[in-house]
């Protein structure tokens, strides 16, 4: 893409209402707009952010068997009516009244609407296991919109939902996105630690919050430092094996966030391997067992013939918020740092004389190669000053810079910069593509 | 995707409430189900097919040099208080008060979000040509929603919109948008063909609808033969030159919806070159000037150091109404016929003999290869009898079927057919691969 013809609205100074580094940083960075309280336009360089999160989200939940479907934004209140939620989810919820008077709402979670395609076409335990999941715009009213995207009205968010026979058999689902979540997360770039979260009136263990470590995380978090050391688990791992010992070693050192927080327990850790830290919140998974099956008669015949309500779970994934806390865990005073995963483009290329023949031919062979090559590049050949293009590209975080001027050129050398390191050289344009490739 | 974990509940009736062919197909094919009145969830394979649609449609934007970013769904009334438009625009306008009582609507178009992105940040000549675009969810209230996606109330859409400093420019971008066009539907198997549209007080040249031949669409349209055998643009043409002598090739022969239709203009030609048919409006392009700009107060310094509202024209697809429209264009007695390009999976695997040791291991080495292959394949692995599969697979209408039965394996073969020909060749498994490799 050539910045000369792309749109990418970067700001000089702190946005005054930005009270936190994300929601700064993607303004300066013309990732994104507000448009009305805690509702934002998500300019091209964001969108491209949005997207590759959304992706790597989207891999994961396949490679873990879910099948993705799309549920419409706007809803029918009568659906939250057989659950009883519509009068209980208070003014968080967007009610809307439509041309026929008929009452309606613009979705905050899917849990009666699923429920709802579920009970429809599945009457058998033969047809189960089954994990439904769906990455769509949401909305909740929140009282006081702030932070960015990370406390935000309108919202991207991956909602999975299992059903099962049984609660042995939810267990295996929830399982299943436990391990998918870790490989998500790890993926972008992100250590997220599993933590235990409220169950509620369920009970039992099978409700956890994924939290990533962040210097300016929303809440503060305690957990045994040997959990951030832990690998993800690999790409080729069978998700039809037992995976209930790979839980048991993620959960079997204390983690919590502060809500559930137990000070003695957490002094049971020698003291050097206790770790304080703050927290963003990116995932959620919960079972919830047959609280709107058996509200909303989805049931399915057993293998004894018996009609029996399904057991199930639901599995979020912040995805806007995503890009929020992705900035928040990765950058520094010149801007963001984006890992290499979720990039927006993966090389700036900056022309330090556009106009200047050579530079111009350099940095087009230079563009069309990379291109070739399959990556993405951001071209700026603009005639700004060639601080301004420096600190722009510093700002917007692209992994690698090669930056082609007339004097390296005339000693046959382009300068690679690595934004994440700092690190700076001077190669060849062969020698400069194949450090990028490598 | 092997069919036993999938979610593809098919019908065996046809839905009452469907009075359309593309209706009542996509809800036996599984694609979609009715949330509510004209709002659908889209089911697995009807996502499939929305994705693929749109990443065609976003794939020949990106080429004619437009940029995507995205909109949110929710907009503030303010900004249609600008405009002029809130007021005007009726109840096909969801009207939604948030908590604080603030007015808000959920987005019909876009035309006033996307000239406040543009005025907050552009501000020169030099920053144009600019053309931005979305793919996102809009609303409208239709008194009667019917025809499924066709007339429904929530429904996926691409909107461009073009600024310029002048008229001449204008145009440029206007061509360029309209030879994307052209090649978008022909990319996803259809005849689309350009004819001239209401320009209203704008006046002039520059409004053109884009119209699906089908036998089944939605109103009457009229014009010369030849402009159906046309070939569309080539992958290609460099949208920077002069598009206007392909333009004026395709507006010199007469073509009328029934609204603009000229009978004594259409009698000018001759008779054997007439073509009377049903079409479907699957898009629409349109100048309009400074109708937003000017009341919007979004301009630009010129060249002479003088402010002028920018020139803006819109550029839109019905996304998921093309699903629909495909769907009119594309089927038979048996079912859908799905066009290669946007069809949600290339092959259907068919075991005969779900369980058989040969019939099981044959239909496994030909997932993995085709899979390898980079083929997209549903592999029916059910229990089903043969007969509701083949049923089912013609119903559903991917392009290739590969039939795998135990007595085609004692003769070495398995039976390859074609869903659009219903050619049926019975060969060796390396043969099929090709076949469908070719």
């Amino acid at each position: 893409m050539r910045l000369s013809r792309y749109f990418l609205p970067t700001l000089k100074e702190n946005p005054a209402e930005a009270q936190i580094m994300s929601h700064r940083l993607m303004l300066r960075a013309g990732l994104m707009r507000q448009s009305s309280a805690g509702i934002y336009s998500w300019l091209p360089l964001g969108y491209r952010v949005l997207k590759n999160i959304e992706q790597i989200v989207r891999e994961e939940q396949d490679r873990a068997g879910a099948v993705e479907l799309l549920m419409p934004t706007i809803q029918s209140a009568d659906l939250w009516r057989e659950s009883g939620r519509y009068d209980d989810y208070g003014k968080e919820m967007l009610r809307i009244t439509d041309r026929h008077d008929r009452e309606m709402l613009y979705g905050p979670t899917n849990e009666e609407l699923i429920t709802d395609i579920f009970r429809s076409a599945v009457k058998s335990y033969k047809d189960l296991p089954l994990n439904l999941y769906h990455i769509q715009w949401k909305f909740r009213d929140e009282i006081r919109p702030r932070f960015g995207v990370m406390r935000g009205r309108e919202f991207l968010m991956k909602d999975a939902y299992s059903f099962d026979i049984d609660k042995e058999g939810a267990r295996q689902a929830y399982n299943k996105m436990f391990v998918a979540y870790l490989r998500t997360f790890d993926r972008m770039g992100l250590k997220a630690i599993p933590m235990a979260a409220d169950t509620g009136p369920i009970g039992g263990d099978m409700s956890h919050e994924f939290i990533v470590l962040a210097d300016t995380g929303e809440s503060e978090v305690f957990c045994h430092k040997d959990l951030v050391a832990m690998d993800p688990p690999d790409a080729g791992i069978d998700y039809e094996s037992d995976l209930q010992p790979l839980i048991n070693q993620r959960t079997a050192l204390y983690a919590a966030t502060d809500e559930l927080h137990d000070e003695s327990e957490f002094n049971k850790i020698p003291e050097s391997d206790r770790l304080t830290a703050r927290g963003i919140e990116v995932g959620h998974i919960f079972y919830f067992g047959t609280k709107y099956s058996a509200s909303m008669g989805a049931v399915v015949t057993g293998p004894d013939g018996k009609d029996v309500p399904v057991e199930m779970g639901s599995y979020g994934i912040g995805v806007s918020r995503l890009v929020g806390g992705i900035v928040e865990a990765c950058h520094d005073d010149n801007g963001i740092i984006w890992p290499d995963s979720v990039a927006p483009f993966s090389v700036g290329l900056i022309n330090l004389k556009s106009g200047d023949t050579g530079t111009d031919n350099e940095c087009e062979a230079i563009y069309a190669e990379l291109t070739n090559r399959g990556f993405s590049v951001l071209y700026d050949d603009t005639d700004e000053r060639a601080g301004a293009k420096f600190g722009q590209m510093d700002l917007i975080g692209l992994p690698w810079q090669l930056i082609v001027g007339p004097r390296g050129l005339k000693s046959g050398v382009v300068e690679v910069k690595r934004r994440d390191t700092g690190k700076r050289e001077e190669l060849s344009r062969e020698a400069a593509m194949n450090l990028i490739a490598a």
